[in-house]
């Protein structure tokens, strides 16, 4: 630790005096916190040009004082309690703003942008969560994913060292390319890649791409509330459409620059959008010389047979920009999703990123290549499958069961059910809050992390529930089930 | 792997063929590709509802044909070379764009940036490279590391799948705020800090907070041109200022909502601002209602003595954005900087950084809180300070020795040293290319990832080289001053 002290020969004071004065306020002042670790005197000395003595007496006059102590053999420290006597730090520069110039700076702030949450806000107060999204932590392969890391350590740990390829790491481009190619059937030549941080990031490098102030969006009524801000804090005009059983309205679809999509399990209706509506879909793109933004978040997850192929891969004129995550399939803790770009947004995609954050960190990139590679992540895919299709089972039968007027829908795939509240009785906020009495999450649409305009004026749309299953257990559902009925045979509001 | 086919019972053709027609149209259109493994028969009769018998027969078909190869027992795999014949995966969908739709949707690109090197653009060609701002790969502490990485993972693997606080992890940002008060003098609350994808992120969250289109924004020249990139990316109108041996001219600031400065050590030119500077600083930024971001990059090696404290610490009234990050010290592979807030933007940032990308990774920011709390990063430093020392002590005295009418400036700390080349003889540009030739890598300003306006006119700065030290040992460092002084010697330009 070399500490911030300047100290002056030519000035009035002692040099042991000046250091111990300044070091006494930098503690003072909090910059030098308690139980710190003091650099060792001769190290100090030589920073500072001076005898070690001088140091020496400094430190011990600050020992004396209580500022200091002394823990032999291993050093000094700072004192886990001074009490706050003295003057603070000065300001040592006079710079004072007057109040309109102070006005004047707080006012530059632009950004105007909400945030959405992507952890459930109550989540902490809750014993059985369903919220949005979340994948089954246990379930994650840490030995597996252990020997990963340690053996790309071993080889490659110079690039910890060095700036990657903003568009990411090759072998891990090649492992998607492959993967994409095999379960969603695009054709995705790596060079059309881009690793970014989350779905999130890939929205962002998107709008910064294609948003300029007043462009117009079309997205899904009701859609992921993550995409709405960001492209919404880039300056588009949203552009909301009714959903239905088939996913977006497609006659319905005004002139615009972008649709934001999620076709294979909508978000948050959880429907799957029909050939119909994707052929009409991409023939309005090729009109309106639009492209439309696949949002694929959970895609791995298709219980009842082979998913329908991705919307991209029906995209013949690179129309499609497909956006994928590892955040359902292993954890959002790692950060990694991807792009697959129509040629022509490809070097642009790539100098924004550099430009954004230069790349994403290398090791989690070269541990998750050797994974898809290695074929361990299609294993983890089978388990997960099984283990989160019986969830579902478990879950919609014990719905059916016990909460007999509750609709069940978009169990399919993905990771939530959508229940439909009968019309009478609680809607779904009251539920929300009854159940959070009970020490049970569940969610409403406009708490889910979803934004809702509800364009065709749906009454139906304040009766839907979503509720996140893949990260609770069957007994774990089952009792949290018998909770919900119990909350909502209570009917009774309290705040839990 | 599952595969996307769609399997039609009431279509005309048997399942069989239906099932080997899709297959080896995949495989034509290269979605799957060879060396692919094909899921187990088994599997795949039950995701298609169909017998196994009918898939055996399939795949026994498309065996016969060489478009898979049977290894046992491993399973079925896509043949190494298949032969393109047949038609190619036929457009799913007939919405090809007129050419006025397709050149309209090509002309949304509202994207103009320009991308900065952060990587040696010929690297890969040299022998020596005195690249700017590259760390010692073989210097990074990597048992230490592996044993952090591996201790978090055992008690913290559950963070892998969760999204984590937008700002970053908390013991990261209470293990940032004792160093920095400690070593730079900055009193930083942990909830004044975010923690972000490098300076470069850092630079990107603040353009978004606080620059509007035509917004005027303060920038030494020369100045790091990532971050030039950036506020012109967003609009900002940059207003260049002029460096001497003291830093930015502070007598010629004009008004702007925004400086950005390195004080510490100048980039690319190496001065340490003064204090009267930075007080000067301060007061215009006070009179113009303007923050002053501080971009401390290199901050953590001064070899003569004791640092100059950060800029932020003398700013008591919230004016400077300080930028730290640990690309230099441990490496750019692992993405993590940092920013200390004023108060009044500390939310917005929080926002910003949840609408961009969520968060970080959890593994690294988790270890690195370890390794600076627990002294390891101390350590760290102190060894590569004393190293990094030896080299530049070294780099002087063999230009010095061998290149004597070469002036060194800029060596009190850092990474790099700045050379000015004599008023007559090659300059920057063309020593650049001698030395190339010679396989050693040296950088004039413009190439050495800066960007010059030369508001000053001065012909000097077309004679500045950039020489990186810190990645070479002494006994590199002696063999690449060798090869500049035949490189130099020769005159000759030659292309390597």
């Amino acid at each position: 630790m070399q500490l911030p002290l300047r100290i002056d020969p030519a000035a009035g004071k002692s040099l042991q005096l000046q250091i111990t004065e300044q070091i006494r306020l930098l503690i003072l002042d909090g910059r030098l916190v308690a139980g710190a670790r003091m650099p060792a005197s001769r190290q100090l000395a030589q920073d500072l040009d001076v005898s070690r003595n001088t140091i020496m007496a400094a430190f011990g006059r600050l020992i004396a004082e209580g500022f200091l102590v002394a823990r032999e053999p291993t050093g000094t420290f700072v004192a886990e309690r001074v009490a706050p006597e003295g003057p603070a730090l000065l300001p040592l520069v006079d710079a004072r703003p007057s109040a309109a110039a102070e006005q004047r700076r707080r006012r530059r702030l632009k950004f105007r942008g909400e945030a959405h949450e992507v952890v459930a806000p109550h989540g902490h107060e809750l014993e059985f969560d369903f919220w949005v999204g979340r994948p089954d932590a246990r379930l994650f392969p840490l030995r597996h994913w252990q020997a990963l890391l340690m053996r790309k350590l071993r080889t490659g740990a110079r690039h910890l060292c060095e700036y990657g390829d903003p568009q990411g790491v090759l072998a891990l481009r090649e492992a998607i390319s492959a993967h994409v190619g095999a379960t969603r059937g695009i054709a995705a030549d790596p060079a059309r890649i881009v690793i970014t941080n989350g779905i999130q990031e890939g929205l962002n490098l998107l709008a910064w791409l294609l948003i300029a102030p007043g462009v117009e969006v079309v997205v899904e009524d009701p859609c992921y509330r993550g995409a709405a801000h960001v492209f919404a804090g880039h300056g588009a005009t949203l552009r909301p459409v009714a959903v239905d059983q088939d996913g977006i309205d497609c006659a319905a679809l005004p002139a615009a620059a972008l649709a934001y999509v999620t076709p294979s399990h909508q978000y948050p209706l959880g429907v799957t959008q029909s050939l119909a509506r994707r052929e009409a879909l991409l023939a309005w793109a090729a009109a309106a010389g639009a492209y439309v933004v696949e949002d694929d978040y959970d895609c791995d997850f298709f219980y009842d047979g082979a998913p329908l192929p991705a919307l991209k891969s029906l995209d013949r004129n690179g129309q499609v920009i497909y956006l994928g995550t590892f955040s359902k399939s292993l954890g959002a803790g790692l950060r990694i999703g991807y792009m697959v770009l129509p040629a022509e947004l490809c070097e642009p995609a790539r100098k924004a990123k550099a430009l954004l954050n230069n790349c994403q960190p290398w090791l989690e990139q070269a541990a998750l290549a050797a994974f898809i590679t290695e074929g361990g992540y299609a294993e983890h895919l089978r388990r997960l499958r099984q283990l989160y299709a019986a969830r579902r089972n478990h879950l919609c039968a014990a719905v059916t069961h016990g909460l007999p007027e509750w609709r069940c829908s978009g169990e399919g795939g993905g990771m939530h059910l959508v229940v439909q509240l009968p019309a009478r009785g609680p809607d779904a906020q009251a539920v929300e809050q009854l159940a959070r009495a009970h020490g049970v999450g569940v969610y409403g649409i406009s708490h889910g992390n979803a934004r809702l305009w509800n364009v065709g004026g749906d009454a139906a749309l304040e009766r839907v529930l979503l509720l996140g299953y893949a990260a609770l257990s069957e007994t774990e559902v089952s009792e949290a089930l018998l909770r919900l009925r119990q909350a909502v045979g209570t009917g009774v509001v309290s705040e839990g």
